[in-house]
């Protein structure tokens, strides 16, 4: 009995990812087997809970940026360390996840002192925090402090965040985008994630509303479509042209959507683009919104990359700029902007924080969201004023200014270098084509694997993208996501392959993965 | 149009909550009026998003600690620094969330040192830190450091939270129940309310699911079965005996639900209660143990005020350590136990740690657990630090033991002789009986209204406690949250009143509170 459920969950996995007929799925460019087979594991006797008795949305929900090959990193990891030489490898490269500070990347200085500053307000006035902390960095906690009510760093704040922190951002998007931002517009969260997931609660009722994405995609926006029991509409970013973003496309897919019955809610715009690393065009920008203006889609703007950027060609507008700058307001356009504390130069993951800039949303509307917000109570207070600091960092004229920026700008111009290091080895390679990461923390080369690769990934009942990125791991610890795991055009294969390892590893990466590949090639050639 | 959905979402909200007919109610405990009509907002022209293209979900769910009374009180606040001298207060006593630090309770200086050492590293090897900082706030953070990979306190961890600081907290569990507790058990979590929202997510397939919780209960389980379209299945505390837990009220419930077709999948038990405060003897946790075990329930242990103890006669047990007492193992009951920094003698709600210990699952729905937090990626680390900080604090011999000993005691003796003096006042007022606060954070007293009060309050399109609750803010400052929030029994009216404010506002809140309570029985009594 138990085996039966086992297996029927497992055939409701591969299922709603992989059949075209699925009554949720418009389309499928996504190629997941779940490998790690649910029938291999030992339930307990007569469990209370079951693979077939838990909420079937959750089994469908799939996160492959910590997938089947993170768990066996994992493994290899603790293997390393029980059984040192037994691999050809003495150490696992994590080049899956956009995490900076786990590869080595040091936290900004100034932004680390206002933190444990505003964790410890009690040393503020000792003589000695002066030869410790520097000086604008002692002002900056005292602001902060002094905008939260009773200097209460350790009390939940107002649901949306502390007013004073959310003024403080929105005068730094004012800034950056040269038009006003309201600080009741702004909703900070435990990173990005949550705020996704909140917009996602609130717009998808049933399978048979859709959410334009762009394939490839983050996977969070696939999970949370599936965790909330809607319908991923797809369109396809086109690789040939540097991943752009077609306008054709994306009516081409509302129109098909629509004639399977499902209400297209929204568009998911991810800006610069993960996994795909390009920047949008101001052009571009201008026809997205006015595509959702015309169709009635809310905008939702992934805009968390927006400090990476590393070609002088290109430059990060927000999506909410350059819809005031086409004189479209709040009663015109619905647009989310996502921001996190967890990328850019600062890549400070482990803080969660971020916010979300929510516009052109009724009164009545926004009061829900402000309602779902507040059960949740509020986001962490640490994250919420690295956010304010993120978005208002040291000026010129503050001591923490040169050093500042030094660090600011060495971690870019190196992020930059590895980049393009990365993007040409890739390029040099047989059976590999990579466009450029203008932005973002990713390249995502495709493999052009020999039918020789994909039999064989088919006989070890695995992804051919999966396949190669395990035999990758094991052949020199280097850890990359499957593209299957961010959809990509059936028929192609990537994989993703972050630019975060610190710079003196690049070149022995670039000659591991040069070795593995063309060993790879000379196994399965046809 | 847009009237009428508006009206139609009114009408909705209000169908929910007040309509025993309701198909997915099993009963209605609560009395909500929406009072900030939808109707009355003013919508932005042709919106793409309106209330009644919204997730029904969304609309349905209610959060009463956060309601109109607190958004009144803001108001209200803003209003005092405007006008001062135009009401008949000077401030605002938020009597209504157990937010102890927005009270002026101040943080423990321990965990605060180890928090601001984690956040900024680099001073650690600094002299001028140990003029700083104790020497075992060092030690501790370089302990700390130590279990971090790389110790990159800005990284994203494992999604279950730093292996090693799970290990800390799972020492911490055994140590205090005696029984043995694994790592892997722990899922840390940004306090405890996305914990309660992952089980509920993985629990509840439809409204034909149902999920037995006390009432009065914290609505955060009322609002999280909401959000994720499961029915509440109530059963009701007896105020009579110190809102005992009856097993017959439990089993009475359980039938009925059943009756109605409602799959009964899990038993929520809040111990030491909220908002009720009393502390569940052993026998009584025996008996709810075998009623899970007997009718297949998951047991949600939320055990968040484990630390909240004010009288000699009781003492906090896990539901896991009578479980184990019994002989009861992983196999033979589900259950998951809720955890938070945010309440305790610590309070430290702007933090959002929490971690929650899952024992009693098979290996497949554990792995479903998992992949679930991993589409979050991972709780903040000051959160995850905190968590192992609590369940491990200074021990004797330590530098900051006694300092320690002394904040941690002086905060719990003094919450007890609040509770006491506020018991004693509800106690000493007409029409007013209230139960010991044995634990926890709040007295929820009962107001027996009279009948002319709650015919003002239909008048006034107001539920009779919320009417209380806006009345009594309005005379006094004093936010306390309407007993409808929680639910109660029908035709019975209470308010939550926390004991949180600093002890020597005391006796001048119960006297603006007894003055309040006298007049409004003076107008409106029978």
């Amino acid at each position: 009995m138990r085996r039966v459920a086992a297996e029927r969950a497992k055939r409701l996995l591969i299922r709603s990812f992989l059949s075209p007929q699925s009554s949720a799925a418009v389309s499928s460019p996504f190629s997941f087997i779940s490998s790690s087979s649910a029938a291999a594991m030992s339930p307990a006797s007569t469990p209370v809970v079951s693979l077939d008795s838990i909420n079937p949305k959750v089994l469908k929900c799939e996160y492959a940026v910590r997938g089947e090959i993170v768990s066996h990193a994992q493994l290899l990891q603790e293997d390393l360390k029980a059984k040192p030489g037994h691999h050809p490898f003495d150490e696992i490269l994590y080049c899956n996840i956009g995490n900076p500070q786990s590869l080595g990347q040091q936290p900004v200085t100034f932004f680390r002192e206002v933190l444990a500053l505003c964790d410890h307000p009690s040393i503020l006035d000792r003589d000695e925090t002066h030869g410790l902390f520097s000086a604008d960095a002692i002002a900056r906690a005292w602001d902060i402090l002094d905008v939260i009510p009773g200097r209460a760093t350790g009390a939940y704040s107002h649901s949306q965040g502390i007013k004073g922190l959310r003024e403080a951002i929105a005068a730094g998007i004012a800034s950056r985008d040269g038009f006003p931002c309201n600080a009741d517009d702004i909703f900070l969260t435990d990173g990005a994630s949550p705020a996704v997931h909140m917009m996602m609660q609130l717009l998808i009722r049933s399978e048979k509303d859709g959410i334009l994405c762009p394939i490839p995609q983050y996977p969070l926006y696939s999970a949370s479509i599936a965790l909330h029991g809607g319908s991923l509409v797809p369109y396809y970013l086109d690789e040939a042209s540097g991943w752009g973003l077609e306008k054709s496309e994306l009516k081409k897919q509302l129109e098909d959507a629509r004639s399977k019955g499902i209400t297209v809610r929204s568009l998911v715009v991810i800006n610069p683009g993960n996994p795909t690393g390009q920047v949008l065009s101001e052009e571009n920008q201008r026809q997205i919104i006015e595509f959702c203006k015309k169709e009635s889609l809310v905008l939702l703007a992934d805009e968390v990359y927006q400090e990476n950027i590393y070609v002088g060609d290109k430059k990060f507008n927000s999506l909410k700029k350059i819809a005031r700058s086409m004189g479209l307001g709040d009663k015109d356009i619905s647009l989310v902007s996502f921001q996190s504390v967890s990328k850019g130069y600062y890549g400070e993951c482990g803080k969660r924080g971020g916010y979300m800039e929510v516009t052109g949303f009724s009164a009545d509307v926004r009061e829900q969201i402000y309602k779902v917000a507040s059960v949740n109570l509020c986001s962490n207070i640490s994250g919420q004023i690295l956010a304010s600091l993120v978005m208002n960092p040291p000026k010129p004229g503050d001591e923490s200014y040169d050093s500042f920026t030094a660090e600011r700008d060495g971690i870019l111009l190196s992020l930059a270098r590895r980049a393009k290091a990365l993007e040409d080895a890739f390029n040099s390679l047989e059976g590999v084509t990579c466009n450029k990461a203008e932005g973002a923390m990713y390249l995502f080369p495709r493999i052009h694997l020999p039918k020789k690769a994909i039999e064989a990934a088919k006989a070890a009942n695995s992804v051919p993208d999966t396949f190669y990125a395990r035999r990758l791991l094991d052949a020199t610890g280097i850890v990359v996501v499957p593209g299957s795991g961010f959809g990509q055009v059936p028929g192609t294969w990537h994989i993703r392959f972050t630019i975060l390892p610190q710079e003196e590893k690049i070149p022995a990466i670039i000659s591991r993965f040069k070795a593995f590949h063309e060993s790879f090639m000379q196994e399965f050639r046809d």
